[in-house]
């Protein structure tokens, strides 16, 4: 049996909101350390991890580890019947092929249950092993949400270089080119808006944007997003989730421009 | 001659916004006692019945009967020229085959004439009668609203059950089901935001959401809707208009989801 | 070389938005009195004529007169990236076919280049002599916007009509008609609301409210707007940018409408 209570309810919201267009049908996994996901989009490019930890939820139970399959369009249909103060409680009986979604409204005048069919999904889960990176950038994720999408209406691919006084992200398309470039700001008193840049070695990297722009929504869950990127390595981007863990997408960059670049 | 002067002109302009989808051509009969209408929808399931009652009106002017046939979603288009601060007044001629709706703003520094033809539509009044109901539930119409928006999501008919704790909501499709139940809830200090259910005996019926969904679409016209409910009759599903009046919309249950229901 | 910068980058965003549904390539001059525009729209009906004088930007350096055909979709694109409070600069190269928009954020933090290319454009200047006007009121833009968008839900033309008293909007259509009467009306407390009415004889005319709803796209600009009316001339539609300069709009009135309306 499988019960799983969560007090800020939202953040299952925005999560469903930050994957769903990314991936339709995955396995969430559930055991004793806690509720994840891994999954490919549907076209085998972009790879999504997410982390939930037992101890941020309120109540977490969790008898034998269990992978449920979920349409996730399907799921977040259902969660965004729960209101933003809904204590969201996660349900399964032993070897059924329902999961219950509990929402309570905080004064609990309204409780609705919401029970979705489960599927058989085939997935391999990817052992990532935990690399070193030639850059770390972490820096507001509004700003870097406004980015992806300023330079979608210029070009299809953005090219990441940092240095050490700053990242810059660059397109170019039919129209012109583009390029924006935000200064390391170590902002004490709203560490929140800080851009922080961390180097081992200059990088620059091309990626299709319009993965970018789909990892871009999970902005909402997290003030700050943080990129990770090596020449040799997919590019890591991390959201937070408050104390209790984590959304990253993987995304392998294009090698062509890539050359281009280092020209 | 016909004049009938509505201070808060914003009333007419909602009650436009809350039928015009359910009803294309309707007539408006002016009395002595009020302004009134009474339809079916387009598919001849559902009723609305309007009353504006002269005394909401700062100034009513009605010298005989009139029966003013109107195409509603001209009405409308007509009616959103209005400023929500308006005073809006009614005028027609006798024997003329127009109307005027004058729009005065607060200030009276812009004054708008809109001239409408006016249409011939064949129907028969129907007599409503007075009855008594197994169980009447009045509860926020902003949350009756969005409970039938959500169930959209899942299904296409509503169950609504009333026992003496609650009242519950159920639906059924291709993706799940799902139950939304509010508990009786008399709270004193915000009477707006109470659910309070008189029930004679428990009663549970089936109705299309779709119905539904388009009756809330009077819910900026009070804070609270009253349900009232019994296995032989049309639900009744009721906005007050201020101390005015009111709009009723009525829908005869599906029965054969009534009996499974039963069991 | 040029380089324009101006620090209040908001007013180039509200100007792009304000002409580029009416004009779709057009040249941009640049001399030492001020950086403007003249084009016809693309059915060669209405003229737009944008001024912002060089004292209105911070820094002005125009070495020799330059004519720049931009794309005005494609220039909109671009300043839509700028955030809100950037400080906007245009800067081109002598002989160069691009023209570069450099956005500053408050903080200096995040700087972005935008490149776009120049086209060659051919046009004609036309000279627009100062007229005398029978009648010229100013009147609030959002309550000109309003009016504007109201009729066209009622009629494709508007007659404008001016006496002493106001200003007259009126149109006529398949579903009926309708007349809005603004009052003149010299609010001294609040002068951006006031509706104040120059007029040397009355009169009125007629035009397609299809291209009035296009220059009230130039509404965010300015809290007024001035409409000057003569019988033999094309009315001008003009909203001024700050101390800086202005967009004028020009339109023919209909001929046939007009002696109608005489009668």
């Amino acid at each position: 049996m499988l019960e799983l209570r969560l007090v800020q309810g939202s953040l299952l919201k925005k999560v469903l909101e930050a994957i769903k267009e990314l991936v339709t049908d995955a396995n969430f996994d559930c055991s004793g350390t806690g509720f994840s996901l891994q999954a490919m989009d549907s076209s085998h490019v972009a790879l999504v991890a997410l982390l939930l930890r037992s101890e941020g939820f309120e109540h977490y139970r969790c008898d034998r580890n269990l992978s449920m399959g979920m349409n996730l369009g399907n799921m977040a249909k259902m969660l965004r019947c729960a209101g933003n103060d809904d204590i969201i409680t996660i349900k399964a009986d032993d070897g059924s092929d329902t999961v219950t979604f509990m929402f309570e409204s905080p004064n609990q005048d309204k409780i609705a249950d919401f029970e979705m069919k489960l599927m058989d999904i085939d997935s391999e889960h990817l052992g990532i092993p935990d690399s070193e990176y030639q850059a770390i950038v972490r820096m507001p994720s509004s700003e870097f949400s406004s980015i992806c999408k300023d330079l979608s209406s210029i070009g299809d691919t953005v090219i990441i270089s940092v240095t050490k006084e700053g990242v810059k992200f660059s397109t170019a398309g039919d129209i012109g080119t583009a390029n924006i470039v935000c200064r390391q700001n170590n902002t004490v008193d709203k560490p929140e808006q800080s851009t922080i840049i961390e180097m081992q070695e200059p990088v620059s990297l091309t990626f299709a944007l319009r993965y970018m722009n789909s990892f871009t929504k999970a902005s909402p869950l997290s003030d700050q997003v943080t990129i990770s990127l090596s020449s040799e390595l997919p590019v890591v981007v991390e959201y937070k989730i408050g104390e209790m863990g984590y959304i990253r997408f993987y995304l392998a960059p294009k090698i062509e421009e890539d050359e281009e670049m280092k020209a």
